[in-house]
């Protein structure tokens, strides 16, 4: 039974769009005029006006930064993440930005179900496996993950970023399976053309 | 890195589809005429002729007898369980199949991530639940779960087909996480519109 | 509690032999007369015939066929895997088989508790740390189990038949979980002296 | 072997106080005049501004809000969240904050290690009950849960503080433990007299 | 590769029996001259004659001392909680001893696999139920545990009694895994006719 | 809700010093004059008298013990895999008892939370990676890990004082975890100055 009605997008409330505060409001209408809807996540969010504005800072200080991962990788993390946390809204929604950002209809539920078996190079399944043992047993990433990393060209700035984003969708993933995030039907068929 | 190249199916050797005993050629024969194309499964699994008869006399029996459980449940068992075993193949294709038995675009990708989360009713979640136990830790089936099925409404043929399911795809994930098998691009577009 | 009672060898409806069809029937009536009496699995399994005639084919193409694998060391793996799996059928009756193929009365116990400290060879115990983890995590599998076992000798069909009899055994074990399977009092005893 | 020689505090860049940017410098330089000491999280992210402003009011957002919740029990959930998930910069540090805000010695090891066996209210041990799924398997959160929670006199937006502030330690703890964040020497015996 | 050879009993070193201090001898001397052989826990233990000690008078106190569970009750918590850690020594030793004090030649192999399909009384399912708690998961046991004892008709000193022997074997599971202890051949065969 | 009052130190009956056997009253009495008060666990184990006087005998001989680990480095064990088994008496005792041999304030709770970021040698964190895998899963330890072990320098009779101590905490800390052992309030504040 899913915990939301059609008519629900999660299980605590939504404020109106027009009664947000203006910064808050204006993030999600240009967010609604480049994409053509509104991602639940920022209505969900917007409920807790200083939660909503922080997550999207570290969103975008970890996903619009410029470094050696592409954006495409960065999306990868996060698909891979969140299908191990079993986040529902994460997978479908970023695996709708993976194809794009990828221009290709097959990697975002490749990577998801097993990065192992998916069409990536050697240096995206290192970058994998260390954002997987991020996200599952951080507290034994050690030397030699980082010697792993090295061999394959990244540097130390990479590796913090590629823990951030594992980092902070771990954090995405939890809001989102206790609030029940529903992902927006639009995800489901993004870039698969 | 992809354990098989754009070219390659899978880990083994793959038979021509004319060097193929009779019975064997004429099923892979009559699911291209009806699907369009030949799913892989077929051409990794007749590298083992008389392990393929018996898989897909076992899948049959399972997944086209009647009974109270529609197609879509069953699609459904097979998709969250494959995803939970991290099994590529399965996910991506019966994730088209169950999009084209229920009629619904949204449905493979709700359930594969997260079932408790999807658009089902009550007991197809007690149904998923059996399942993902029968998966999991079958040691510890028991009276408990038999009377929670039975208040959903599930006789003994039911419980006996979701136990099959789960337990046949158990074996399909592995053979296809072994071998590396590689789902046809055509399954990921499949019954998205 | 036991599910079963000393007069019931499962929790579903055991079909007389008399009423099976006859290609099923024959089966049972050849087992019994080379074993003296008819393991519970067959008569569990003709409850549903078309899954029995697969079931057992598949069985047999795994178990019966030629190849680099003994038939003890063949039945080490479903020892293993089943114990592992908690399966209290598939380790009684497989135990006795292994004994009796093996012509040794310890060494089903020795390694359905850990086949680690078995008397055993390396080869052999490289053989049950792959089949072990096809059982439990194949999704990890990959080209580093594939070198580790071509340097024990094992060619790519033994790894197929190793991957195969795990998998097939895993379907085994959530069956016999699932409906409670009994194994027979005469396997207990088999082989050990 | 510590990841960190004794003139370390982690593994990537410290920078100088007086080379950052002026916010991010008069918070730090705040927190010292208020402690006597700059916690060591402060100069390790501050590496990273952007993601220092926005990990800074999230957390404030979180353990700074008005609510149900005392700022002993959102500690409290920080505390048994991030030693589940070994993280000795968190449980070192909020285990300090904890003694004090909660005006107790005892109260922090007590939590970290086992909760359950802590002197706190039935109300507490459902607190962490949940904070504790968050953490953990955060997908399998439910309708029984916020049930429980309920009963025990939590609203709903009580339901989103325990998770959100479950859920940024975890992000929390990913980084202390991939930075190996040291804890300041300083926390180990505040509030403990 | 067995850790012993067929002259090794384990890995450390044997010490002769006419060396070993007076009561160890004695203890040895009087178990073999009991049971016609001795038993190889004596023999790798006592090369530590102070652990020695320890050991056989906790085991005594526990297995020896008058109370509600039969000596086949504690025989079973031994046998279940033994082959959950893969502890081949005591799974093949104490089943022997299972097997004669319940006079029952199924019942060790039954509770070994998987306690829940044994021939045992609700009351006992319930014992190795807390068992396995107490071996897997003791930082969870609670009130409740408690409870669901009492109705089974378990006194207080029942608990502590199931509890010591899960945790006791827990050690000696650790020490025979770590030794390689080799279980004695004539164990596998005992209480089987 | 703490299972104990303020007046409880355990679920169990606590006898009265001056009711037990002379020889147990005498032990107590003399860690009552050495520590200035009588640690609890002396009070609850008394209960059983047999079993005091063995798991004394045997605690005695694994940490009075001479050899090459120090005082120090055998406290280090017991409070990093009772931390792991969520033991609070004895991740609070033995803290206290580690501060003290190591004459640092710091080290029990680093230990304790995540042992790979503490001020600590590789030979220690070696010794520590064993006595984890031999409290987790001592039926995988080999060969391997005995070499590992000697190239930090151990014999094998440290190896077995590390998995002896492992091994005997693991029953302490089930023991103290059924009875809900609470650690005195002394033992928080010892050795932290």
């Amino acid at each position: 039974m899913p915990a939301t009605t059609p008519f629900q997008i999660n299980r605590f409330p939504v404020p109106e769009i027009k009664d947000l505060p203006e910064d808050i409001r204006n993030r999600i209408l240009a967010v609604q005029e480049k994409s053509g809807f509104v991602p639940n996540v920022f209505l969900v969010l917007a409920y807790r006006p200083e939660e909503f504005r922080a997550f999207f800072a570290y969103h975008d200080a970890l996903m619009e930064k410029k470094g050696n991962l592409t954006k495409a990788e960065r999306e990868m993390i996060v698909v891979v993440t969140s299908n191990a946390n079993q986040c529902q809204y994460c997978v479908v929604a970023h695996g709708a930005i993976l194809r794009i950002r990828a221009k290709n209809p097959l990697i975002a539920d490749q990577v998801a179900v097993n990065y192992r078996k998916a069409d990536i190079t050697p240096r995206q399944e290192a970058m994998l496996d260390f954002a997987m043992k991020v996200s599952a047993q951080a507290y034994a990433v050690g030397d030699q993950d980082f010697e792993v990393l090295r061999t394959h060209g990244f540097d130390m700035d990479d590796v913090w970023d590629i823990a951030g984003i594992a980092a902070f969708f771990g954090l995405s993933n939890r809001m989102a399976n206790v609030t029940s995030m529903r992902p927006n039907d639009e995800f489901y068929s993004l870039g698969r053309s």
